[in-house]
């Protein structure tokens, strides 16, 4: 951490400043007096240094990081890739690629076991739908609840697909205990609440980008769940909130090998938020997999003119089993 | 609601479509034909039209809204403005100026009494303090919680003020009975089960804006309480995502007199946070004030640089004496 | 288009308003009458129609385009995709993968020429090298100007590979008439007179995507360059600028697919200065070709560290060679 | 500027990369060694050391600046306001509060003079009209060009008020002799070619900031035109590109007190272009007054709904006039 003092400081305020924050961190310090300002190098682990603190100081300037204010999460500290293991057949972040499929929202057992059966089929090692749904309006369908957990539980045994499925309140966390992976959504990235209580569980999560997080705050929110205790976090980049409104977010793709450099945690995309549209997926989810995702979350639904949420950037499960094809085929083709 | 088909479009499928419309809404449809498409007009209350299902539709090639999709909120439906009254002497969007004053973090009785009885003298009519703290890092200081709480009561007590402070999650609620004005923080904008939680208190509430939240998404979070049973809400800003680094966020000054157009809900804006620097407090709460706004909540701190949170853009009693007398003049002078 | 009239419209404005339109423009109107407002359908061809004149009627509650507003660009009147013959060996848009590969400045005869001919062994197809830069500080280094043109011409000489390069002002043109491809950077994406004169050319245009240009507007300046005559127009995705500061741009892998729907026109993607880093250059260029690029533009220095300009960026010609046999082979597994 | 080494450095690199350093710029070395990196601080004039180069080197991690990269615009270096006389009553930066008031587009004399007449009345000390119009589409309204200048002059003529408008080319700068304060349009704030041949003129400068260009990116291209000999320089807030879509662009309101903390040029702000509807140029206005502008740009029309270009935005002169009124009430109370 280094810190650009203003030239203004005088003796005592700069000794005073320096011996603080000696007492209050495990840091040496080191000094250079330049023309116009002088400046501090703290060495040490800087994690816990609250850089807010710093930058309150009358006598600062600005404070710049040099070290990552995450370290759990932190690739230095953990030079090998996390693997995730969710079944005896499925572990995250092993190499494989692994696609999570099914649709928005749990609607009829019907629909979630023909969807679970279908994607299999095309290669799908991982069923996604959703319980609880977060909304934009307090008018629209906000799933099927607890009755939706049981349908996808349902699911699971016809299929033998383990359930990735999304939790929105702290008082649920004992109704998803036999929930494969819990997914944490774009909106709750910084429930810090929720993050913690998910960190003293031994559950996998799959924790979404939020609209406008930045990758380290990203990486900051997997630290909350990890810092609690649990080390199994999958990072789903979503897209992005920009200007552009054509696509409904903008899938930020170099977030792929960033995350790979900065962190061993597994990365998963998600075509289907990121674009909005359904003509989308295909290009999208190929892009993710040339740049080294470790698997994909797609919407796939049997009608999606008539599904009760999202339904246009549902692949059906004819197109979901060609692009998963196209997916396979590239994965192989890269190895 | 306007829809446009594609040119593929079969009479069937059109008949098929436009019967379901009416049939699970309360809508009329006119249509045209042009030379490349179709267009549906459907006419009626279309809040309740789930946009998202009109767009999977594969006959629909794009749908706009002509209607907002708020209705509780909408000024169109309540002309008048609303008041929201905290005590016998506070009455929020009744046309006066009111600031909401105190540090970021309550820290101590004396620093959280001190803080209150010096900011009641510069004209402050709220009292504003953190109990509970989302800190991106779980590393940082959580706040001192219930105890924070407690020192909040004792410093209206002593100079009866009403406090003002932050819910970080659901089973809290209870705790926060004997508070006036519930807090919903930027990252919790939607945290829908919260918001659903609060629409059932009768607790007025001080919703800030999400950092990349949309206007209209905003004001979905108000009408997600509204439609919970709770009108007293007031919308506060607090600046935006951008691509500029230079300040923390970018105060958004147009959605002061934008909320006030579609929405009678009262707007507060909160130029610390915005900001990210003390001496930016100032000039933004003079614009704040000039464009309309109907009070502020403003960061002040008795000693900022020992601040245990966002020092930097907290002003000292002395910066905020002279600020408050400078925002009542030009209230004053505005009317 | 459609447009949305205020409820307080009369008659009597509604019959000149829509009389006015008939005149100016070659359309017919359909009208509805809702409850709370009548909608005006425009048919026929509105490109012509200036939306900013219609959203200034007093009367007029809002606009929404059905047709987009470029024609020439337009896949919907140009179904076949566009191929740009460059030389007899190169033709951009027909199916193959082209990689312009060079440094960012043009340094001296020896650089230029010696990275020409390793790009050329590894694969490339075109050199490019710019002679004339943008640089965002007056102090930094501006080109070798019209040196650095003739050094390019030498290079193409002794290796046959068609250049590539910026132009920044409307009196260079001539200058530029020995050139192969003329690259408008993104800062001049909307340099309109720069446009216009270029459409009065007959030379390929690489448009850059301005850095917060949605892809309206950028096929909106392809579309100045086409309606002055001509269509050799290639769009190049190069990131945009969003919030996030990791990398320096975010590259909007999304546009690829969007550009291929909505317009006939070829893409080529920069992953170098949209990453910012070589370490990213090769994840961001799989991505692209997976996504469907026709082409690629990426920096080669023969010694970044001494680079005049964009170094950090810039991959060694050893790096080029195995990131370009990657890439290739990458394309022949997705044919 | 503080350059942080990756651990990997030998000491030989190390020596002659300071020593290349210490020989290419005017600067002292200083260097700590700590745990996991080795710090380089630069100090003396670093304005001109080039970022990227240094960011490019193998064994460097990352680089900081401590001194900002402008030095003319730079309020250090120059600590007084710039005062920019326009004509012997008109100063901007001294203090007063100047409008700058007329229609986008020139339209006819009668049009610009009884305009031009119309804002004298209420207060405007400027007349703004665009003769050479950048349009999005290439088939919109393009200006009246020279014949609108000429029609300029003749209202300036005929009111005595000076004249601002847009230049687009440089070409056209022989052209723009007679005018009274050259604008340099938002699309244009990087044509460093244009800027580089503005700063060789001896005209005031109003330079607008770009849809998506930094505080930073703008003083540097402010710096651009200093640097060349011209220190006639305005700034012109008019709104940044964001996600918000409710308003036309996002008032950035903070950069006025920003831009007068980081330099002495004065800051103009434009209501009419960051709001895009008419109803919000009164309270962005009134904002940007009590932020600290030193001046408007206003759009008013005669006759809003038949302007040929941003009718939306433009006021009528009526309420111009009670728009001013309030404005000048405000800075009045402001004193």
């Amino acid at each position: 951490m280094i810190i650009v003092l203003k030239p203004s400081t005088t003796p005592e305020q700069l000794s005073s400043f320096t011996e603080k924050l000696r007492n209050d961190y495990d840091v040496t310090i080191n000094r250079w007096d330049g023309v116009h300002s002088t400046v501090l190098g703290l060495i040490g682990d800087t994690t816990r240094v609250d850089i807010e603190y710093i930058e309150a100081q009358d006598i600062v300037e600005n404070v710049k990081r040099v070290q990552e204010p995450y370290k759990k999460a932190n690739r230095k500290f953990h030079p090998e890739n996390t693997e995730i293991k969710i079944t005896d057949s499925v572990t995250i972040g092993d190499g494989s690629l692994h696609i999570m499929a099914g649709p928005c929202s749990v609607e009829s057992e019907e629909q979630i076991v023909g969807i679970a059966e279908s994607v299999r089929k095309s290669g799908a090692t991982l069923l996604r739908g959703g319980a609880f749904k977060p909304r934009t309006s307090p008018y629209a369908f906000q799933g099927l609840r607890s009755e939706g957990l049981d349908l996808l539980k349902t699911a699971r045994k016809q299929t033998g697909l383990p359930i990735v499925t999304e939790i929105m309140r702290v008082s649920h966390i004992d109704m998803f205990e036999n929930v494969d992976i819990i997914q944490v959504g774009a909106r709750n990235m910084q429930n810090f609440e929720l993050l913690k209580e998910l960190g003293r569980t031994d559950k996998p999560i799959l924790l979404k980008r939020g609209l406008s997080a930045t990758i380290e705050e990203w990486l900051m929110s997997a630290e909350y769940i990890m810092a609690n205790g649990n080390d199994k976090v999958m990072l789903c980049e979503r897209g992005i909130r920009t200007y552009e409104t054509f696509t409904r977010n903008t899938l930020d793709v170099s977030a792929i090998p960033v995350i790979k450099k900065l962190s061993h945690l597994p990365v998963i995309v998600d075509p289907s938020h990121a674009a909005g549209k359904s003509w989308l997926v295909e290009p999208l989810a190929m892009a993710a997999v040339a740049a080294g995702a470790d698997g994909l979350i797609i919407e796939v639904h049997n009608d999606p003119p008539h599904a009760l949420s999202d339904g246009a950037q549902s692949l059906t499960p004819e197109q979901f089993d060609e692009v998963a094809a196209k997916l396979f085929s590239l994965k192989r083709a890269l190895i």
